[in-house]
């Protein structure tokens, strides 16, 4: 693996007792060229980089500055004693009052103070810090702090800061409240929280006992020495203080995520692939992490491994600290950087993104982008377009397998008439040619296309390559009249979500062309959904300049930073589905519809739809939109799918369609053991056609008795017959949302089509 | 009571036969002249108008109508059978499909068709559609049909429609959704959804069994003959089936409801209370619900009684049915519009209203008005202004009270000097001169006022009434200087939710005029909170200037389209405080507080303040925000308050504060039995003060295996030591937000001060 396509960036932290060592036997620079040692933090920085660390962290004070904090906002807190005593109280109180009138450091309470010392430098805030101590003075002078902290490193133009971790679950909301002040305060730095994956305490790096153990009446981290498996309690109590936090910094895009993987991780992935769906910047490993394999050489725990493996997709910023201390007796610093490029390396996403032919090496850079559907209807396609769904090596394998099936099952004919109905440069013709071919039927192809642009390219391919067996004919499937009706009507008119490009009401036109015995490839389609979470894709939602109309079209989207929140089967009684659910089903042709003169349907209300899901929720999250998927039989065996169960049993390494993202306006909290209901529609009126779609979310209750309060019932049933006697309604989200508003005019020809992108364009 | 004063508009519907029976006895007008009786709907409204009906009630459609609809849509949807069968379910689709591409009525098939009938008319939208049927093409035909009648509507000029009620709990996202999409086609128009109280089935008018019972599998109203009184379930599924429509709707103002008040009411109001806080424009009254008292009148049942008389305060329109048919043996017709207007006349909240004195009385035309809030400092007042607020009758008599009492109590002395810091007009220095007159101690009185144009009034009264007892000082009482320190200093500063208009920064100022042991009237204050819902409010909120900046910054409003959440105490372990619960304190003067040279504080720090409190929410409800209030001391005993449970006891009939409304951005449910946690904080930097505020919902759960799933455990744990073992994290809403920029400077003379509107202005 060469340099360009590493996935983990690596970094290293300083502690306090480097920064002094290094100050204590700091010598001048030998020569005046030396530019880059001139300091103690240059030197040693200059240093790490050299031993292959792109990027350090340094604590942005000294010991000298928390003294003097603890001096005056702790003393002055204390009060009371004698009177000797009360007057130091106030001679504190005034020295802070002036502190808080203006904040500022002394030169000996900060690690850094040039620009080249910052350049490359992740800025590691005061970790003792409480913003969410108990006590109101604490936090007050805390916050003043951290924002002192924070303008000062913006001075430096320090571009990232890594905060200390919120500490009490009760008052999070006063530590999220004071972060998103320094959002809002501070511009362009990037805050990354410090969160030790579970069990904030016994990740404290601090070797000095912390402020807030002098002032708090309650010991606030009571570690109580634990059993070494985190609980998925406290895995999910961990998410939760993040979900506060970002929830109150309105989605933030410069708020980050710094995981500890401090305490050993369980080995199944379950709850932790949530933070597949955060902005996880930085992922902190202190030496203490490893553990000694056989030869004594430092390796990570099983399930810290495979979460590190599985991060490497979010391409982080690898903090290894405290590597210097000799923790391990084998291989010394660098054996712990070695080991994490080896986990990149072996890592299965690394691997599949870097395998040409994949979808996630096909897909490199489109991950989590939201693309303008395509509208092969309204706007002609351009050529490089065509160019590159045609690269797609199963696609077309696998219409030509449907079409030699068909060809070879087709009762005995003089002459079988297929018909591509929407043959753009022509890749179905070829493929119906060479199933020809190899089938050694007799048989004939007509080819329609109404893209003036594409129908140049058919017929210079007619006069080079086809010959005879084919015809052209120009024009709008919905409109025109070919020769003759087909036996077999090709077609490639599928969307994501199967229907989302129209090919229900294409075909409906095109089915004119078809006998009354012939067959349509594909000959059904179905949609299908899941749940989804994704901070990255709501902020890309709302980033769109209209932020009311954003989040009313679906878009496609090649997911990554996104995590899907439903799991097979489960709730009461087991009414909730699999993880991803079927909407609804297209058959062509048609049966029993009623046409009219010319064979067009007078409207389009057959082409409605309708479906209501329910998914299990096992662990809390936040319910931020849908993934949509196809799947197609193009004829009886042989089909497309992208559906993330079957897609690699149906069509591996099909790279023609993402998925569709169906976005939520406001985001929805759902709980652990949840089920969400969820409700879409296919709808239409003589112009469009347009998706709507709604999520409720419900908790099963049990019945027992509410201690307290003047009202003893548990509502234990309810007027729904499906959610019967033991749920009840939990939250309801806003949006019902009409897609763009494109026209559909499924019997004259001009007409537009819905919202159809798909792959890369 | 006369008729300008009445609170209740009256209504009566007609039915079918009723119009059938008009047409059938029509006879042609006897004059030209008798334009209104030229057709026999205009005849029928013209006789309910003579008898005292302000509006009338019409099906908009007939039985031809729904014979041709259930003709083409439930005999097409049925299919199947012989040949001739076949042939005549596909004419029937045949059909079907023609109207659907341009629905279209048949002269016979509406009740209406001239403006004139239409006049002053609310239309009944066909009451046998069914938009939440289980069937999809009855679901989809309903939709279209609903839409065909309210185009017809809104052609005839009618304002409002009143829609079937939803009746599957299951399906009730599709008829939310079908409403919005007419809410959206249809301009002008209101449209209000009749909601059956509780236990939809049992309210049908219609008398002809519905199409549904044709083609659902399930016998869609599953009537079962129940007791009389409704569970508190049932009111809750109402409620929530309502929530799921108006959500959907997103608020949509032309949105009402039509409240059928048909079954009997239990006789508290409980869960009934919510409805206060919804659009209720029409209450249905069948001639059924009511029954016969002992002389055969008709009378509402006890819980329905009480439940009219409370909707008076929203003005409702009363909706009279079936009151033609004799169904009571004694008064006739008349008899029900007069047991109405003695609801309205012995109804607490109109007897209120009309009563001179009472705040209801004054706040007539203020209520659920978003006021924009005072800036006493910043703007100097007008004279108008000051006279309002002069004329409460109330505070000033406890201002004397308070003054006169301290004085009494004051310790023997020649001389006991007054400052009123903040004269204004001069109520306060007044009220001190009566106090020293009836105490008869030796007092002099400094008045401090800073609004140049009230000094001159100032002036003007002290040479016409006070004379040398009173001293004027012009200037800023944070930066002027007094002749001489003073005893007791009175000040009227408060805001509605005690601290909000400053009133701590500027006493900081004057407390320098205040000898250490001087007194300051008011002592302490405190800010109290409560969680409410309340539709209106949610929309007055939005449809401020910038939306996104609205939600922003508390209002001065008068409550009453406005339900209070919370109930007192509650919760597991009881650790839910009561209904409105305390934030903060303020108390003067300050105890310790390190002060310059001037004696002005360095910082404002002191002033910051944070409470976090837990609510009981019993019923579930939709948060719209907090309903702020505040108390005073002034001295000892004496007080002010606006606290809903104390300010009858403290200072009954006051006028001057309305209460501060803190609204949400996004609405927040919060199910039955849940916690709410509300964080509120008081904020300050060198300029300014902002409040901003955040709530989370904890549901109670128990621990109880879950069937089904591979996930077995309850979260029954969690790391908060406050919510222990027994809660999970709910829903989390997104509002942290600040307050006006408003500029504060507690040590210079120029500065503004934070919103402080709040009576009337």
């Amino acid at each position: 693996m060469s340099g360009w396509d590493r996935f983990a960036t690596l970094a290293t932290s300083f502690t306090h007792d480097e920064l002094s060592y290094a100050s204590a036997t700091h010598a001048p620079a030998d020569s005046p060229k030396d530019k880059d040692k001139e300091t103690p933090i240059l030197r040693i920085a200059g240093e790490a980089r050299s031993r292959g660390y792109e990027l350090v962290c340094v604590p942005l004070t000294t010991a000298r500055w928390k003294e003097r904090w603890a001096d005056m906002c702790i003393l002055a807190g204390e009060g009371g004693g004698g009177e000797g005593e009360r007057e130091k109280t106030v001679e504190a109180e005034r020295r802070a009052e002036r502190w808080r009138m203006s904040p500022s450091f002394l030169r000996e309470e900060v690690t850094m103070s040039r620009l080249d010392e910052a350049e490359g430098t992740i800025a590691l805030i005061s970790d003792w810090l409480q913003l969410d101590a108990r006590d109101d003075w604490v936090r007050h002078d805390s916050e003043i702090a951290l924002r002192q902290e924070l303008a000062y490193a913006s001075y430096l133009n320090i571009h990232t800061a890594i905060l200390p971790p919120p500490r009490h679950r009760a008052h999070v909301t006063s530590y999220a409240r004071a972060i998103n002040a320094c959002l809002k305060s501070v511009p362009y730095m990037q805050l990354s929280i410090r969160l030790p994956i579970y069990d904030p305490p016994s990740t404290s790096t601090s070797s000095v006992s912390t402020p807030q153990l002098v002032v708090s009446d309650l010991p606030v981290l009571p570690r109580k020495s634990k059993a070494k498996k985190a609980p998925e309690d406290e895995l999910n109590a961990t998410w939760e203080m993040w979900d506060i936090v970002r929830s109150v910094c309105d989605y933030n895009p410069r708020l980050t995520l710094t995981l500890d993987l401090t305490p050993p991780l369980p080995t199944t992935l379950g709850v932790l692939s949530k933070w597949t769906a955060e902005p996880v910047q930085h992922i902190f490993l202190p030496a203490s992490t490893f553990i000694a394999n056989t030869k004594g050489y430092p390796v990570l725990p099983k399930g810290t491994q495979s979460f590190v493996r599985q991060s490497m997709a979010h391409r982080p910023i690898i903090i290894m600290s405290d590597v210097r201390s000799g923790t391990h007796s084998k291989g010394g610093e660098s054996a712990y950087s070695q080991y994490i490029r080896h986990l990149e390396k072996s890592s299965p996403v690394v691997q599949a993104a870097l395998k040409a032919g994949t979808v996630e090496n096909f897909a490199q850079g489109y991950q989590d982008y939201l693309q303008a559907p395509l509208q092969p209807l309204m706007d002609n396609l351009q050529s490089i377009t065509y160019q590159t769904f045609e690269r797609d090596p199963v696609k077309y394998r696998n219409y030509e397998e449907a079409i030699y099936n068909a060809l070879v099952e087709w009762p005995a004919s003089d002459r079988i008439v297929i018909c591509v109905a929407g043959a753009g440069r022509g890749p179905l013709v070829a493929r119906s040619l060479l199933a020809i071919q190899r089938s050694r039927r007799p048989a004939f192809v007509y080819a329609v296309e109404k893209n003036p642009n594409a129908f140049v390219t058919l017929q210079n391919r007619q006069e080079m390559e086809w010959g005879s067996g084919v015809q052209l004919i120009y024009g709008d499937m919905r409109s025109i009249e070919i020769p003759e009706q087909a036996d077999i009507l090709v077609s490639e008119l599928l969307g994501s979500f199967g229907d989302n490009e129209l090919s229900p009401e294409c075909l409906d036109g095109a089915m004119r062309f078809l006998k009354a015995d012939g067959i349509s490839i594909p000959c059904s389609y179905t949609a299908h959904l899941a749940p989804l979470q994704s901070s990255k894709l709501f902020n890309e939602t709302r980033m769109n300049k209209d932020p009311s109309k954003s989040a009313e079209t679906p878009y496609v989207v090649m997911f990554q930073n996104v995590d899907i929140l439903s799991a097979d089967g489960g709730g009461l009684g087991g009414r909730c589905g699999p993880q991803t659910q079927e909407c609804w089903e297209f058959e062509h042709p048609r049966k029993d519809g009623v046409v009219d003169d010319r064979g067009l349907p007078i409207t389009n209300s057959h082409n409605t739809r309708s479906a209501k899901l329910t998914f299990h929720i096992p662990h809390a999250g936040v319910l931020h939109g849908l993934a949509g998927y196809f799947e197609a039989v193009l004829y009886k065996g042989v089909g497309l799918s992208i559906h993330p169960q079957h897609k690699d049993r149906v069509s591996k390494d099909m790279l023609s369609w993402f998925p569709l993202f169906f976005p939520f306006k406001d985001p929805l909290y759902l709980p652990s053991n949840s089920e969400l209901q969820v409700s879409i529609w296919r709808l239409t009126n003589e112009r469009q056609v347009w998706y709507e779609w709604y999520a409720e979310s419900f908790l099963p209750v049990f019945s027992a008795p509410l201690p307290g309060g003047e009202d003893h019932k548990t509502p234990t049933s309810s007027h729904d017959p499906f959610f019967a006697s033991t749920t009840t309604h939990v939250a309801v989200p806003s949006p019902l949302i009409d897609a763009v508003d494109s026209s559909f005019s499924p019997v004259s020809g001009g007409g537009g089509r819905e919202e159809g992108g798909r792959g890369c364009s």
